[in-house]
């Protein structure tokens, strides 16, 4: 029997780019320099921005990848592979570059949100690993904001291990939550690998484990007396929860001096709980006391016990937000955006297909993002051929690729390039922030999104033009192609 | 930077198992025996059941179940952990018994899926990494059965890793799809793990990295003339890719005499342009050729196609079976059933809950599961104390407990024990099956559930009953501490 853990991430990676990556070194395209943008269609739940996140992982990928003598033989195994193929497998390791918008940054459909320039088989191989990693963690960034926002400024925990997609999607999830916005996590080994703080109690278990729930509480309190928090609906909330939890607060905190202390909801109704326990709080003087409430919350439902005036100061989110549950798949592709033919001239490529909303945006790119200089508010992103700059000291015009009439002329912005070098002729370049940086600067870029992009339900669509350049190329390639 | 690879998934652990396993060495509860149930009160999707997988994975997990010098320093830095406790862990190791229900049975709510008998701590420290994996991959096992059922004996591939929620919800996910009835997937590291057959050809990217079309799937002809599944929709499927399809498979596959081939359909309208590519091909003498469909399908478009005569003979299926997306939650929980005294009697114990639904089932028990002689059919499971037995060759009387006045007096049954020894005092005394049998066995046992059981919506509900003593254990526990 096997386990994953130990095991060659490399070989992540769908059957076909190994098929393709043979045929590609038998027939000498290997050579190829290909550019390859990961960029997304669709924003989960229908929102207005979604939120970057898993380039850290995608660099640690990167620079470990390698095949190891199990793995080729195992490939060896399959009786399709040429030995030329196998032993070029043996020595590889990603030579090549690596662009990317850094983690936390809002971002939108349409635009590359990674961009590789490589040899074919680099950059067929590492397709797989780049997009799941990618996808899987701005799936989980982008729900924890919206579960952040919901919550107007009371913190959010991620409770969901135990519903996540498997051991990844638990530890790599509760980063990428803490990216969204999240105040931390439960999740053990994403505080130690990710430095995401974690914390917790109890479980329903402890009280059991007693004869009582006073004595429960109280064993529980002598032990934790900095902050304990108690779990109050093994029995009977109201009756039995609340007031155990007053009498151990009082007997075993205050004489102490400590006066930190929570109680957590786990069932139930949640807002006439916190209402009726918050007054029970405050009638025994325990107005400091903190309530947790966690049970099947989402935004929406937390929007909604906002709206009532639940009496909560923390929420503690687990399986909606750990799968993003009401949208539970980040739709990130990967594809072949231009070639550099045998004079080193970078050739645009498309892909067509019956689908229109599948025809890709060629070319090798840059992608800028205007901010207006009064309001400091992000007002479009514009994608540029690379060799392409545009300068704020003069007014620039950008228009919408489906309605061409539509212009808009920028006069008084600033104008950021959000794709960074990460990796130059396979060499890291990138400084990685650290996991509070990313948070910080996650909460900044977001701030400068105009509300009517961060609405739950029917947001403004943000604009993401094509340079005129970029949109002539396109036209010209879908002439070409387009009436095959 | 750290990664997952290589770290101890021990750790993949929720904070409070900690807080509450230090507490329990503190007040040397850590020597009480006690017992916790898996089980889940709710089926993915609405369907019948679910088929039941990951047990291989926890049993890799407790068997590698330790605390490395880091994980202990990591921990003494948090400063409320006692060094008895930490001492105590760093030689942990678990020492005691799992029972469950072997992996590809149908499993139906309320019943305990897996029991762990412990010392406290153990029981506790397991809880976070049992849950996530038996959630995870019978959520996936759960799906994939769906889909297959909804395909009615053609092939089902999966091919979502790119979707899926982290590194282990692909991999893993891939196996338990396997189970759940697959007959492959795009994963190879699943195929080297566990023995998941991977296959894959090209993506679009292989075509568009040619001049043209037709070179693309000349070339890939010749390197893979043995069944080759060429991808027609780079440009467009019914005007230039079938054709080339046609061509290049009489050029390059006939004159060899090989005649096994493929073409595959990703984009369009499934439906029609399968029926169209049908005749093409047909008419071209291809008839042998077949034809593969993948695009956002899952059992509700694959039933459609089905029942429109869609022209499909293997099914691609990725993001919607890797999230399992229309319910990418499997609510599996983990309660303290009993706990044994300073005689060692094994004292049951409740969750009450102001949900009903939330209330448990209390007591160490036995599933056991009837078949009809007859029909050979399940008839029912039944949830017993640990120290009854049923005897088939007398008649056997059950109750809903919900209608304790409908009963059902079983004559001519077979009565199967579901639960079996996994771990004894910490030995695995489990011989594992190789993942074909489980397979195989899958199948087997959910073609004994009635077709009314498999509807996919509003099924059957297949009675999950309690034995008379277990249901007056329950009722008497619930009259001491309903009323809190």
């Amino acid at each position: 029997m096997k386990s994953m853990n130990n095991e060659n991430l490399s070989m992540l990676c769908d059957f076909y780019e190994f098929t393709m990556s043979n045929g590609y070194f038998k027939n000498g395209f290997y050579k190829k320099r290909v550019y390859f943008d990961v960029f997304f269609r669709k924003i989960p739940d229908d929102g207005g921005f979604a939120v970057a996140a898993g380039l850290e992982q995608v660099i640690d990928y990167i620079k470990n990848l390698h095949f190891n003598d199990d793995d080729i033989e195992y490939l060896r195994g399959k009786k399709i592979f040429d030995e030329g193929f196998l032993n070029y497998l043996k020595n590889f390791k990603f030579t090549s570059d690596i662009y990317a918008i850094p983690e936390g940054t809002p971002v939108f459909p349409n635009e590359p949100v990674l961009t590789v320039c490589a040899p074919a088989i680099e950059a067929q191989i590492i397709e797989t690993f780049v997009l799941l990693t990618l996808n899987h963690q701005t799936l989980i960034a982008t729900k924890a904001n919206r579960i952040v926002r919901a919550a107007q400024g009371r913190a959010v925990l991620e409770f969901g291990s135990r519903r996540a997609q498997g051991a990844s999607g638990a530890v790599d999830g509760a980063r990428a939550a803490y990216i969204g916005g999240c105040a931390g996590t439960a999740c053990t080994l994403t505080d130690k690998l990710y430095s995401v703080p974690a914390g917790g109690t109890m479980a329903h278990s402890w009280i059991q484990m007693f004869d009582n729930e006073y004595d429960a509480f109280k064993s529980y309190c002598e032990l934790y007396p900095d902050n304990p928090t108690l779990l109050v609906d093994t029995y009977n909330t109201i009756k039995s929860g609340v007031p155990n939890a007053i009498k151990v607060f009082k007997e075993v905190l205050l004489p102490q001096g400590k006066t930190k202390c929570a109680i957590r909801l786990d069932s139930g109704d949640i807002s006439y709980l916190s209402k009726k326990a918050r007054k029970m709080l405050d009638d025994a003087g325990l107005t400091q006391c903190k309530i947790t409430a966690s049970n099947a919350l989402d935004e929406y439902l937390i929007r909604d016990l906002m709206m009532q005036g639940a009496k909560i100061d923390i929420f503690g989110v687990g399986e909606r937000l750990i799968t993003s549950s009401s949208s539970p798949v980040f739709g990130g592709v990967y594809k072949l955006v231009a070639v550099e033919n045998s004079f080193g001239e970078i050739v645009p490529k498309i892909k067509v297909s019956e689908n229109t909303a599948k025809i890709t945006n060629p070319h090798f790119k840059k992608v800028y993002r205007y901010y207006d200089n009064e309001s400091g508010k992000a007002l479009a992103d514009e994608l540029c051929i690379y060799d392409e700059s545009v300068d704020s000291s003069v007014p620039h015009t950008i228009f919408d690729q489906n309605a061409t009439w539509k212009t808009k002329t920028l006069t008084n912005f600033t104008v950021r390039e959000l794709l960074v070098p990460i990796f130059k002729n396979g060499e890291c370049v990138y400084e990685l922030p650290s996991i509070d940086e990313i948070a910080k600067y996650c909460k900044e870029q977001i701030e400068l999104l105009w509300d009517e992009v961060k609405r739950f339900e029917n947001p403004h669509t943000y604009y993401v033009d094509l340079s005129k350049k970029l949109f002539e190329i396109k036209n010209m390639l879908l002439n070409i192609y387009g009436n095959n």
